[in-house]
């Protein structure tokens, strides 16, 4: 039985930790702490674990208990500074803030406009996708989260990184995205069916593409009508043209043993390219693609749910591979149809 | 040219009479405020006036301006304390709060739990529903606003309100009816998609049908997944069976010569009962009905834009008819199909 | 291992069916048949089942392979003249068309409009609906599938039945319940944003409601805008009066051991209501209720997923007690939250 | 009085002229043509006429009227080979299908796959897009529709177009668009909450844009969970670096006087770039932009009503130009907000 603590566990991604973790028969939740809801049950903001969540009730983060793999859900920023302390509690941490994922303290403070406070800490953190790094996942014993947005480029980039001369990231994504607490811009009145630009240029995430990908893409974010999920087109300037066999044979080459990644590209059907609607739950990054021979031009287009491969799933992930469990575990529901 | 003013000009239905007056060649708005937004341009708020409003922008509403009608938008609770004042500035006023609807003060004092602090006034102010108050309206020259589900419960009902023995009336309503301040029930994530009972009993608005169709009615209200909108199902036991044809001929009786009220049955097609999305921005009120002689049940369906009849429109209306202009003025947008 | 036939497996249930019984390790599916697109692999239909389905191809039904349990998903009506040739092919039959759900076929032909054509197999029959027929479903080996409107009414009515002297079911009901076939009403820009009266009076469950809870029931059905999910909202008008803990000691007593059926009722939190949102994919069903005292009403409120507890679930969970297996294997997906 | 017939008046654009000219007291329209629907009124296809349709129905398309202005709403492909029979009913025609769109019979060939059977009408027919073409229109007295997607990218890349070396146009368009015929694709199970890519590449609106900006652009088009609008994002590779006033300057300088054109682009507010959500019924094409320095990119966003400006709605703009009216008459409706 591997015991687990989350710490945050109020949020969405929290939400989703624990959704994933609480049906298992080899995992013990310890601990789910939420300073806004402390002596609350879990159930009054996670009403989706009813069935699973028994009598649980979030705790304060003040006493973290000890535990297996401790996975810390807090705001960018506020979990650096008590890293020290948090990692004496656990053999694993998974932290799923933006604290740890770029491995250059320097082009964190690049992106984060402040400097890091535990750069010593960052060589203890594997990047925590598990598709690009899994070996250093297993070997360090501990992992940052993802980006979602930074994932939903990454994946389908990282195969054709060396093929491609420019690239154009569009991105639509979820309101799940921007966490659960309420704001104008949130406003179910105001938000509700927009195609709303809201980052134009300089999306903080591109940092972990350039960190991934080894490349710098020009991406420019749209807020759209969806909870959960992102689909991100990349419009790849090719350096020389591309074949579809060779596409395949590269996707291929790249992921195919990898669980979690499909290629989506048929003839037949209505589901012929990736579409978030039917991964939402799921652990799936579904990659697709067409080629422009016009234009010289690749788009890939990839579909996530922000909240699972884009974070708890990811973390999930690595956490199996910490442990050294089947990959897939816990993460098997396969999605639904329709939805 | 008629001189108007809006207080509490930031809000949904302050946008709306904005929408709805700014384009008029007879109007000239000489003052829209709010607290928030003061000295703000219109369209910051209100993005939809952006070729209508030119240069206007929010004022304090400290410094009330004279004028011929003034529109009140304001909280509950808050206008009666400064209604004295207020009519002081203007020969019209319309107030689309809840504060002057109901006009005997215990009515008030038992549905809203405090008693009304301007119990004089209420005989100055007519209900500012024009198809069952026209020549109050006229000859007050001042109107309340109407409650929004009461009108979608009022206006189907008030033609059989004598044929009913009991009425459950089953409301749909949209998220723009709780207003545009965020909170935790109208976070997107958690607010899209819902089809949520929020008032099972009890809900404020049974005042106004009491007080319009003289009984009382069981009522249950869900938000649902629309922004404008609702729609009313109301199941009324009847004392006696009615046929289709008496059915038909008492609705056209009494709203016969009504231009907003639309009898809506069709046995082709797909819109064969009212239904709130083709009403968007309209001032229409949809009817529509059907006999369950099994049961001696007759179902009433009405479908308004809460906004526009269930408030600014009906407010507008009465402006009409109180500066004597034709009632459907500034009122004629037909709706949009598909939406 | 447990050998399962699906027929007519291109439909939304039969969608789900497979979606529950693929991952199961003790399942095989040894024929999934769609006359449409024999052939075909499942995943061109059901794009979900991309992990799961492997290679499997829907085949022809002329020839049904034997097998333990044969689920049959055909269009009401046809699935009475092939059963006899059907139970031949299989231990146990689980039919999800409407026509084994009435066990009196006077029932069957006032409400179908039509004779029944095999009625002499309707003693076989159980009514698929566990909670109601758990043993008789075990004992007969064979069960038909539910409405799954009647369920949204049957499953809050029931234990209230004796209490209520009217009822009205104000029902709402996602587009996935028309099944999968395009028509002009389910165009998605004539379907978006409705809440359309579909069924005024006169809905055909309801014969199932009479069968279950022994009274017939007002019930007006609305299209609204979700894809999964009814939820429904009974208005009780009581014989006596009850109190709070009464109906929560009915419901507890009626239902306090049943794993699929919630109590949902909070004071806190955003969904102290049943909601079928968060149950998307689930086999709950949640039940809900507030009492009006002033109207002597009992306002009950039902979620489900209209093809899960309504459908394929409810029918996986006959599979199951007919196997002698736990009810909820397979059918362990918690929901989503938020979504 | 201006006489108007439209042929094909049950389709969505038809639909929206008849919306647009209706209440219109300067027109009459003499005939509204449909083979499915004749006989039939016009409101059981078009609901929300039921204000303004009075007793109209629709007639056969195989005697046209004589009228002033013609509107032809057929499919691409048949119009052309009625046209030259169709002008002779009418002073002026307005041709909302593709065929009369590309001046070039080559063009038209290379991208719809069939020369063109009548290309000698070609030079009588400006490109009805009022803002590019205004002179020829009222000097040819004849204009061709304009494609919704072309437009969306004509509009703001024709000021930048001798700036851009390259241009991604990534498009993101509702369910409208693909018209009124049900499809396995526009079933609402199917069709609600896509993000689903539906041109990759070679989209034949693109042939529009070559011909406007005489530029190629790599398009790629989404569709999205909406009924009305387009969202497009432009993604152009700058030949030399712009500085945000001259980008102001180049637009206010092509657009400053345009009627429906409007520069969004602000600090303030939730609106702070284009969105089609509040553009719903209006002939509105919002434009606005920022600039990416890092990689020398300027992106341009656009949004428009796919049935009005990007199609019924210049439509009518063009017909008010060829008959000397106010550009505007007929199309004031500002939107909704909140929607």
């Amino acid at each position: 039985m591997t015991t687990v603590g989350i710490i945050g566990a109020s949020g969405y991604t929290g939400g989703e930790l624990l959704r994933l973790l609480l049906p298992r028969d080899d995992i013990e939740i310890v601990q789910a702490t939420s300073r806004r809801y402390m002596g609350e049950p879990l159930v009054m903001v996670h009403p989706n674990l009813r069935g699973i969540a028994g009598e649980l009730r979030f705790s304060s983060d003040e006493k973290v208990e000890k535990c297996d793999v401790l996975f810390t859900c807090l705001p960018h920023g506020s979990t650096m500074t008590r890293m020290d302390d948090l990692m004496t509690s656990a053999d694993h941490v998974v932290d799923l803030s933006a604290d740890f994922r770029l491995q250059d303290p320097d082009l964190y403070s690049k992106w984060y406009g402040t400097p890091h406070s535990a750069a010593r800490l960052l060589p203890k953190f594997a990047y925590g996708l598990p598709e690009l790094h899994r070996d250093d996942i297993k070997e360090l014993g501990n992992a940052s989260g993802v980006g979602c947005v930074a994932t939903s480029v990454n994946l389908p980039l990282y195969p054709f990184r060396e093929f491609a001369e420019k690239v154009v990231a569009d991105v639509k994504i979820g309101s799940s995205a921007a966490g659960n607490s309420p704001s104008d811009s949130s406003h179910h009145p105001e938000r509700k069916g927009v195609i709303r630009p809201y980052a134009p240029a300089g999306h903080r995430h591109q940092a972990e593409v350039i960190q991934e990908c080894g490349m710098d893409v020009m991406l420019t974010a749209h807020a759209v009508e969806m909870v959960r999920g992102i689909s991100t087109t990349l419009h790849l300037q090719l350096k020389r043209p591309l074949e579809e066999k060779e596409c395949w044979s590269i996707l291929r080459k790249c992921y195919g043993d990898e669980p979690f990644i499909r290629i989506v590209k048929s003839k037949k059907g209505l589901y012929r390219y990736p579409e978030p609607k039917i991964l939402e739950g799921t652990n799936y990054c579904d990659i697709g693609f067409e080629l422009d021979r016009d234009h010289n031009r690749l788009v890939l287009f990839c579909a996530i749910d922000n909240l699972v491969k884009g974070a708890a799933g990811s973390a999930v992930q690595c956490m199996n591979i910490m442990l050294g469990l089947p990959e897939t575990k816990g993460l098997e529901f396969p999605g639904l149809h329709p939805a």
